[in-house]
């Protein structure tokens, strides 16, 4: 049987490398920076201008699908998953570093139906590293194949993630003892390039040995996510139970005994959903 | 008159280019990882392969200069910097990306005469960018002339720096409320890639406004400092006062209002000086 999402993932690569093309020219102009929910939780036109470029082309070609798209959700419209074939889209994961020039910038496209991910693309469009998962089929970096690490023991980790946008005194209190906990276990490093997405295809490259991380969004991990799943990890809650794409938390490892050591040393950041109806 | 040192210079590039062919030679391999001062801080047989690699063909062309090395210090020799010429190298800066092949990993070659750095080399060489400044001309990436962003603005900042690989309680403690007592200016952000070099040339290329770090040592520092000097950028004493390279201590910023305002936030490790005699 042809596989009925084929056609929409290699869509979704045509449009995530014209993304990047739109992104990279952008990085030549002057980027004028507007703030959502912090005063460090930027957002740019070529924010809102890339994800209405990409949802605008799937619509044409799938209408009767439905979107998740960071920028469109920012502008007031839901973000409730139904079984209906959905494309969770960021149109640059990183949006600090775009602002900065700092050179890890993802446009990030997961596809779901029935509510588990079919196929996620994302393109690090200044490194020009194309990375693709389709379930089942394996992960690829540039046609290359990808495998995590393997590793199972946590004293011999490398970590990735991220100090957040939130500059709430009690919740940067918990990202940073979380760190101090892993630190003192201890494990080789932590690493952050500033993209939730980047840093998942790193776990998947087998370059870190997993990725943790509280109060990001469905559209950040949508396309990242089946990439490390296909490259062999695991993907889990930061509580150790089973992954909630919805839930706005994930640790992504290269093993579930490293993915459950991790989920041990986290205080939980307490967060509302992005399908919270209030 | 003729450039005393820019034959020391070409030659230089033309090792480090040699010395990351043979890094990018040994990830393909199996690498093999001992410890030196924690379980944490890692070295290899790649490490101390590429070291007496460059020392040895410079050695050949140079015989009377001075060397300090990570690895012929490690090894027992001496780091006291006179004012002969003196080759300051670092043949693996990010040891630990590198056992991890974690994608930044760098070869930092400074060169220094009468204590003041003449010209500085760092080779990303699995990014393959050569990042190289000589004094009075200029800081260059592949060729581009490179430019710090001259953000004075903290609180519109991205800045660099890392966890380190000192696990002593304490020390982590004060690493982690450095980073607290700068995100909650606010700032934008803070990343790590891993290695100090690399971290100064983000700074050099404008995509970060800063680096920041204390327990580096100068074979991180040398290399760098000036591709930062070169590119419009200050390097300043984490006190805010003068620059000292033996000092294992660091702020590399795009403009000196900012150096000044990071210095004010910082606690300050204490620690033994490269040059320490005993």
């Amino acid at each position: 049987m042809a596989d009925p999402w084929q056609e929409c993932m290699d869509y979704a690569v045509t449009l995530a490398r014209k993304a990047g093309e739109i992104i990279r020219g952008a990085l030549k102009e002057e980027i004028s920076v507007m703030t959502k929910s912090s005063p460090v939780d930027l957002v740019t036109e070529t924010d809102q201008k890339v994800e209405n470029f990409i949802i605008s082309l799937i619509k044409e070609k799938y209408p009767s699908h439905s979107f998740i798209g960071e920028e469109s959700v920012a502008a007031g419209e839901g973000s409730i998953l139904t079984d209906n074939p959905t494309w969770i889209i960021d149109p640059i994961d990183g949006t600090t570093n775009f602002v900065h020039r700092f050179p890890f910038v993802a446009v990030s496209i997961g596809f779901v139906v029935n509510k588990k991910i079919e196929f996620g693309i994302v393109y690090s469009c200044i490194e020009d590293k194309m990375y693709t998962a389709r379930k089942g089929k394996g992960a690829f970096c540039n046609g290359q194949k990808l495998q995590v690490s393997g590793q199972e023991d946590i004293t011999k980790s490398l970590l990735v993630t991220e100090l957040g946008s939130n500059r709430d005194p009690e919740t940067v209190k918990i990202i940073l003892s979380n760190m101090e906990r892993l630190l003192s276990i201890p494990i080789h490093g932590i690493r952050a390039v500033g993209t939730a997405a980047v840093n998942m295809c790193l776990v998947a490259t087998g370059g870190a040995d997993a990725y943790y991380e509280m109060g990001i969004h469905c559209w950040d991990m949508a396309g990242a996510g089946i990439i490390i799943t296909e490259a062999g990890g695991v993907l889990l809650d930061v509580s150790g139970g089973p992954f909630d794409l919805m839930s706005r938390r994930i640790i992504a490892a290269s093993s579930r005994a490293i993915g459950e050591r991790i989920a041990k040393e986290l205080q939980i950041i307490p967060l509302k959903r992005d399908d919270a109806t209030n």
